[in-house]
């Protein structure tokens, strides 16, 4: 089996309990939770019994180690995860308007995970690894750009291979970061967006002209992500588009990460676009039904009995 | 009227709801309060009428603004509180056991409160006050020291008067932060040790003994706070002590950064001892009336009432 690596920010996350809530006041919040794009991503790569690991930075803090042990419970080699004394953990408040969106306060860049560097246990994980899966806010700092691109270049020069998720904050959009962003775009084999970031590396204004374009410029294959609307795959062989498992939403937070996570082990074992593309869409639709960023993933006998569960209501 | 300030950390507090909760864990939590040890000190001192300053720095976020909305609104002079972009406002996550003590994951140094520099909206403040408070929580980097220091020499030139609560954490005991404490310790004229903090600078190992090598060295005054067996002020003029009010505990924190800012306030108006200990303990003990941080600061006027209505229960 294929080892699966990714790098990036780890955090916890403390949620705002009540809709509309705000940071301005004390209120109710519950927490901390294990989080972070890639760590979710990784975390639900584990739980699908792939080999896999992380490379990144917490603090000699609870909150770091209640995010060492929930990953390395999950299956993912942890031996890459720094942990420096006299940095805190990243961590993100989240909070919810009544519309649903989400307003977050970070602490990324000058947290642990700002301290993010290669050394001897990220080269050796990069040694044992066949796929690096990155994503787009994890490019949050210089040397987290640093080590995203040295692995990737390891990795790609060893004949493995690349998907982005580009999962953009707003403010990443700029400078170094957006030129990373381009970097790895223009690498990767498997691209993963959703919705609009189709058309954040094309002239193509449109979902087939975008993806011909992205397919021309030597990416295997696009996967465009649409939430409830499901997810279609695209390669040199064609179109597959699979619906959304349809299930009550409690939390949002994660489902992007788990739905890349299964889709890329599934394509790793070389199933065939819809198989993987119906796993996703589980590993989506499970994220969302527990509150927590990470609450959702599932262990893949979980997964396969709920797909089993959701095949027998559809037949 | 004099003009008090200080200097060191603005934090947010996220505080664990349960007795013998953990972090490594998610579990109910109730905040963002606004906090830090010589925030909660200003904020009093701010409270009480006494015109006021604080020298800080806070992130462009939700957390920064909940602080300087709060000491601005108890008439602390925030112009010289920073706000940086791109920084996070510090933080402080408290949980207690079940007897009592507390347990903290602190994120000050690499926060915004790290980037503590004197500025032109600091020498202004500097330039305007009467005395300075010294807290032994806010000499966690060599910035915050310089600063301290710089303020503190420059009040002291101009004939002002400096008071040093050691409020010593366990990690500031070593290296520049230990020279740091024993810098201001030398210069203070007045010393608000809580406890044992009483014996942190002399050779003598009783209370007498240490008082009268404190006042030997140039100290004009101690004062031995002890909690609920109220506090005793010495100068060269003798001993008074006062007992404490009884109150029901919710939550101690901020509980002798308030009774610091009643103590100095009174000082600085040149109240008898017996006067300024009564509200010194007055602040201390509403302190403690409700949970938060900051949340039992009071203003003068509930002070006097609360110390008026004692006084009434114990004739």
């Amino acid at each position: 089996m294929k080892t699966v690596v990714t790098t990036g920010e780890i955090v916890v996350e403390i949620m705002a309990t009540r809709i509309g809530q705000t940071f301005l006041e004390p209120g109710p919040l519950v927490g901390p939770f294990p989080s972070g794009a890639p760590a979710i991503f990784i975390d639900q790569v584990g739980r699908l019994g792939q080999p896999c690991g992380m490379i990144s930075s917490v603090g000699a803090d609870d909150f770091g180690t209640i995010n060492l042990e929930r990953l390395a419970g999950s299956g993912v080699d942890v031996s890459a995860i720094a942990v420096h004394q006299g940095a805190a953990t990243g961590s993100a408040f989240v909070r919810y308007a009544p519309d649903g969106s989400r307003a977050f306060v970070f602490n990324i860049v000058n947290s642990a995970c700002g301290l993010m560097a290669m050394n001897e246990a990220a080269e050796a994980l990069i040694a044992r690894a066949d796929h690096i899966h990155v994503m787009g806010s994890s490019l949050f700092s210089t040397s987290a750009i640093a080590v995203m691109q040295t692995a990737v270049d390891r990795i790609q020069a060893r004949g493995g291979t690349v998907s982005f998720d580009p999962n953009i904050r707003p403010e990443l959009l700029a400078g170094s970061m957006r030129e990373a962003l381009e970097w790895v775009a223009a690498r990767c084999d498997l691209f993963l967006p959703s919705g609009a970031e189709l058309f954040l590396f094309t002239k193509a204004r449109d979902e087939d002209g975008a993806v011909a374009e992205l397919l021309a410029a030597g990416r295997s294959a696009v996967v465009v992500k649409k939430g409830g609307q499901g997810a279609v795959f695209y390669d040199a062989g064609g179109r597959t588009a699979v619906p959304a498992f349809h299930v009550e939403e409690v939390d949002p937070t994660g489902a992007g990460d788990c739905f890349g996570a299964g889709f890329v082990c599934a394509w790793l074992r070389g199933d065939a676009p819809s198989d993987a593309l119906r796993l996703a869409n589980a590993c989506g639709a499970l994220a969302v039904t527990a509150k927590g960023p990470m609450e959702g993933t599932r262990f893949r006998s979980d997964i396969d009995a709920f797909i089993a569960a959701q095949a027998e209501v559809a037949a």
